[in-house]
């Protein structure tokens, strides 16, 4: 007979926790986590160059929160649960660590939810910046009547009815629809397997071709994975409409760099806004850097004055889950 | 006995136009009007610098579309409903147009409702580049972890359920209201009179300190008349929030921008995006242009690349109501 699992909450569990946090985010986990315990990085992250042998600090953690060295992971003796403080997790997406955490029953949480909005919001900043050409207005003193004034009227657009295809869905794909939805946009979305829950039409890799031929705006958010690594090839970007505008907030390893620029070079495509690139920050020779309308932020998508705290919360109210043996949020493995 | 007016579409009706228009707008206009008469400024606009006499072409035009010579008008003799190409009229805001309009019971009406989308559009693009810090991030190339790239990723704010205080409220709010609405934001209008229809919080300018005092983005879409010049006073400026961004897409009259320019040095305000100033362009010395944390666009918020199809078109809507005896769009007198 299978007994019940003992409720979690009743034995103080030891968190670790490995993650750049402001003195006020570290004190709100600190109260969330109350009587448990809260140990730290031995030595301190960032003391060391590179780790050479497993944190004595994580083989007795119960749960383990930030970016916790892998090694170290994988020699824990007690782990339940990991949470990682990044939505990507490529570093933690390998086959060992994936049967590791498979054979001992861990649970991987990541932050997905906490970056989709400020993602979301990062690159309807870029589409609303583009469509209204802010970076050629805010450049540019002249009368009305003017012929660059002209040229910058005539030349912006609106969002209203145009077309969009999202690559990748996710958290930060069905918040981007919900701020989208006022514009009344045609809208599909590709994902690899389509669920039938994501309220917009979906198409997978294989049927792309005719979605991207008629959309306005690429918005690519791809994770960076053996699939995606170079998926914005010099064929997919030659199947976008001329005119059309590229946007990635997903990872930089997912496009053709020197195909991008080269279509951006030949007006094929309108301009791209990319917040990743590869690498970061590209070098000084490189061609997108040279690339007038093509508009880079340093991977600043995620951010925002929050940032840490809300981390924090989202990992107590996972905590709060845990204890609870219910499901956590954002759980990818 | 009161006679049934006669239907307006039995006769050839003549119609004065003097806007600037694409060939293509032109000739939407030209198939739109069917039957009807279309006549031009005579001499064409702009041949001379400015009107000596009426204008003969509108003096029997049944209808004037674009931006007539007001001389003009008000000795026509037929003139039964002007409609203006602009969102704003001041220059026919007078009490002489009134009172000839009225007395010959003539229609006016603007195109507010062409610009709406693009204006709304326009100031969500500034709000959300401020947010998203667009013109620091695209201007630095910085390395994840550097110091540049965490001021950048810890200025950066989200939107979702922050205030806003929008002062005037007409089509462009209203459009306004509907983007913003998957951001959650706490949003109170100014209205100098409430109707009551306005589906959002609404103070008048008598009880407006409330609301600035706690609105992080105070958004600015008032007129250019006698009770708006210089609205943006010193006084309201010091009322509003430290850190507040403050943002014009109304008339540049309305704000004092001296007191503007001091509360951006002095940091107050967090920033200020402007795209109308007074005069357009300001001069080289003036104190706005120095301002690092001022952000202006040449006047092109309205701008959008079917402009000239849109006014036509919203043009012949009205004239298709006109004929109907139906009431018009966008009518302001």
């Amino acid at each position: 007979m299978k007994m019940k699992a003992p409720n979690r909450s009743i034995s103080a569990l030891c968190v670790f926790c490995e993650a750049p946090l402001s003195d006020s985010a570290l004190q709100l986990l600190e109260q969330g986590i109350a009587s448990h315990e809260l140990v730290f990085p031995r030595p301190a992250a960032g003391a060391v160059p590179a780790r050479t042998e497993p944190d004595p600090a994580l083989r007795t953690a119960d749960v383990a929160f930030g970016q916790p060295d892998i090694v170290s992971v994988l020699q824990s003796e007690k782990l339940r649960w990991v949470q990682l403080t990044s939505a990507g997790y490529t570093r933690y997406d390998t086959a060992d660590f994936r049967s590791w955490a498979k054979a001992r029953g861990v649970i991987v949480t990541n932050s997905s939810s906490v970056y989709a909005e400020a993602c979301a919001e990062h690159v309807f900043a870029f589409m609303l910046a583009q469509a209204r050409l802010l970076p050629q207005g805010l450049g540019v003193r002249c009368e009305s009547g003017s012929s660059d004034w002209t040229e910058l009227r005539e030349g912006s657009v609106l969002l209203q009815g145009r077309s969009a295809v999202i690559l990748g869905f996710g958290a930060i794909a069905t918040r981007l629809l919900q701020l989208l939805s006022p514009f009344e946009m045609k809208v599909i979305a590709m994902r690899r397997k389509p669920r039938g829950d994501e309220k917009v039409a979906v198409v997978t890799p294989n049927n792309l071709r005719d979605a991207l031929v008629a959309a306005d705006h690429v918005i690519n958010i791809l994770p960076d994975n053996a699939e995606s690594v170079g998926f914005i090839s010099a064929e997919r970007l030659g199947w976008m409409k001329p005119g059309a505008v590229f946007y990635n907030i997903g990872r930089g390893t997912t496009v053709d760099q020197q195909a991008l620029a080269e279509f951006l070079h030949s007006g094929h495509l309108r301009a791209a806004w990319l917040d990743v690139t590869d690498p970061e920050p590209l070098p000084d020779d490189h061609p997108l850097g040279k690339t007038p309308n093509c508009h880079i932020t340093p991977h600043t998508a995620g951010g925002h004055q929050n940032e840490s705290a809300t981390l924090v919360r989202h990992f107590l109210e996972n905590f709060r889950r845990f204890l609870a043996d219910m499901p956590l949020r954002d759980r990818i493995m």
